[in-house]
């Protein structure tokens, strides 16, 4: 994975890919699936996303402040769905899901192995919106991207594995399409 | 168009299309282009969207408490970006890009024709969040889906022209691709 220039940040999560909220706090992690999460910011990089008050997610990411969302591909759907619909409570889910992780570089929460790109971020504490719509905004601290898939501030999607995934519900998704560009001076 | 039954309005938006925001108020109307918007909750469907400051569309929004998402597909993606660029305050910008509008059946927003989504939204006020922000939180109230890529609460593209779009910067946007499924019980 290759830094991200926070410029760039916005980014990774513009064209509304499903993410994954990854956490950790005291000993315990988690994650989860999130695909109500958006930029809010250019600059700093700040972004929102929505986490139930019943989840683990949420005790870990009030008790520590922090939380990094990961852009799965398409070969990480299946573990993303799964993500979404069991709990962390009882077992932890990045071994019962076999996922691998790596420390990030700003927060404590751990970075999911094969995403193809990373978030770090720092909650910026907004009690309202926390308690009353499951709505947390966050600063975006640090950011890495899968260089085969995202440089120079681009996506540039080849093989259908390693592209990002839009969520609907009961299990199915789209995957990011074709590329296409207008003319931005019309 | 057909009605969206209210539980279902989410779908329109959860794979984070790029979306146009209208509003009208006192014999104004305007439009914009948001990437970042996306639902907040199931019932009652709730919303949020980033609305900047400078912009009419703003203005609009906050003095009727109202505004509508319409979904663009491919083909209105020049007037998507053009909506976004430009601005409202010295030319209708319905008229200069062509977009035919449709009365809203709870609003005042005007609905714009060709899209392939609409979600008429009610302004929930939450004054910190607007002004420190530029986030607006709203209620659906009604939903419009184009039935020939959207009906019993699934979106199902064909032509590429009807397809949603995502949008990256520049002018550069990716189609709603292929869709697929994984087993929501692994």
């Amino acid at each position: 994975m290759v830094a991200v220039e926070l410029a760039h940040a916005y980014r990774l999560l513009n064209h509304g890919p499903t993410t994954l909220v990854s956490t950790a706090h005291g000993g315990r992690r988690n994650v989860m699936a999130a695909s109500w999460s958006m930029p809010l910011d250019f600059s700093p990089p700040r972004v929102v996303v929505v986490i139930d008050s019943r989840t683990l997610t949420r005790e870990l990411v009030e008790a520590s402040g922090e939380f990094a969302l990961n852009i799965p591909p398409r070969s990480l759907a299946a573990q993303t769905v799964a993500a979404g619909s069991d709990s962390g409570r009882h077992r932890d889910k990045f071994d019962h899901l076999g996922l691998a992780v790596a420390p990030a570089s700003q927060v404590s929460a751990p970075l999911i192995v094969g995403c193809v790109g990373w978030l770090e971020c720092r909650v910026i504490q907004e009690v309202h919106n926390e308690q009353r719509y499951d709505l947390f905004i966050a600063e975006v601290v640090a950011a890495w991207a899968d260089p085969t898939v995202f440089s120079n501030g681009r996506w540039h999607f080849g093989d259908d594995a390693k592209r990002t995934i839009h969520y609907v519900a009961g299990g199915a998704f789209f995957e990011t399409g074709k590329p296409f560009e207008v003319d931005a001076g019309r």
